[in-house]
């Protein structure tokens, strides 16, 4: 499979169809509103900076920020509804998450996915494990997270599998 | 500050609150239901096992199991409103998720913080980084989810603050 076929299939995808090196960078973005920012914030990560314009001014960031958690939520969005593995993403832990600039009202959000390392797992030979940095991106082509996902894809033609 | 302190501390907390070993456990626990599931799921991590009880049964988690991002946002969630930086708990990324075990309907959460390092910044010398282990562990005791996060807090008494 060539690296740039990878972000346009909607195929099921399988162990075998992954390869280090390919990058899936769907079309699909995400646009976050001030309402989205709050109601967010209000249910994961009730702070100052993520709720309310004026106290915002006085933080950190200067402005209303999104959490970075929502940031995290939005590239799983966005994975999950533009790749589609097998029996689906199953996570298999984070290796690191790093966020490198603000999300702001108003930015429209997407990333680009890129496979770092593929392995059988040996505990689970029906299974193997797709180690992937996926990159969020704002519409100024800025990286506004990173983060190394770790996600099981199961074997297509799997001797092993009961 | 005593490790058993800190768990119990509403005034807000700077730089120098922090040492290593202490263990933050709020009493404060999340209770997950089946509509909360499929609402976060709806929203962030679209797939038939956080979604549709008859297709969970069918699938790699054998019944609807929480998104990982959910325990992620409920970690958050107790944090923020337990332990209260100065200023706000601001993320300096993470190095590390680990999701131990499912998550169903009705699993009560709770979370047990454990402070690894802390540094102050060459950078920005009026912070410092804690470095801290967040384990999420439900009604059984058992750790469904680790992560060792990073977050700035303020020095209270820096000579370098402008």
């Amino acid at each position: 499979m060539r690296a740039d076929k990878l972000g346009t299939m909607s195929a099921e995808l399988y162990f075998e169809d992954f390869a280090v090196g390919q990058i899936f960078a769907p079309e699909e973005t995400y646009t976050l509103t001030v309402d989205a920012i709050k109601a967010f914030a209000a249910e994961w990560d009730p702070q100052p900076f993520h709720l309310d314009e004026a106290a915002a001014e006085e933080s950190f960031f200067h402005g209303l920020a999104a959490s970075g958690w929502q940031t995290a939520c939005i590239a799983m969005r966005l994975r999950v509804r533009n790749l589609h593995v097998a029996g689906g993403m199953i996570g298999a832990g984070v290796d690191e998450i790093r966020w490198t600039q603000a999300v702001r009202p108003g930015d429209t959000l997407r990333i680009s996915h890129e496979v770092l390392s593929v392995r059988r797992l040996a505990s689970r030979p029906e299974y193997g494990v797709i180690k992937a940095e996926t990159a969020v991106l704002n519409q100024h082509d800025e990286v506004v997270m990173r983060m190394k996902v770790n996600f099981l894809a199961p074997v297509r033609s799997s001797e092993s599998a009961g």
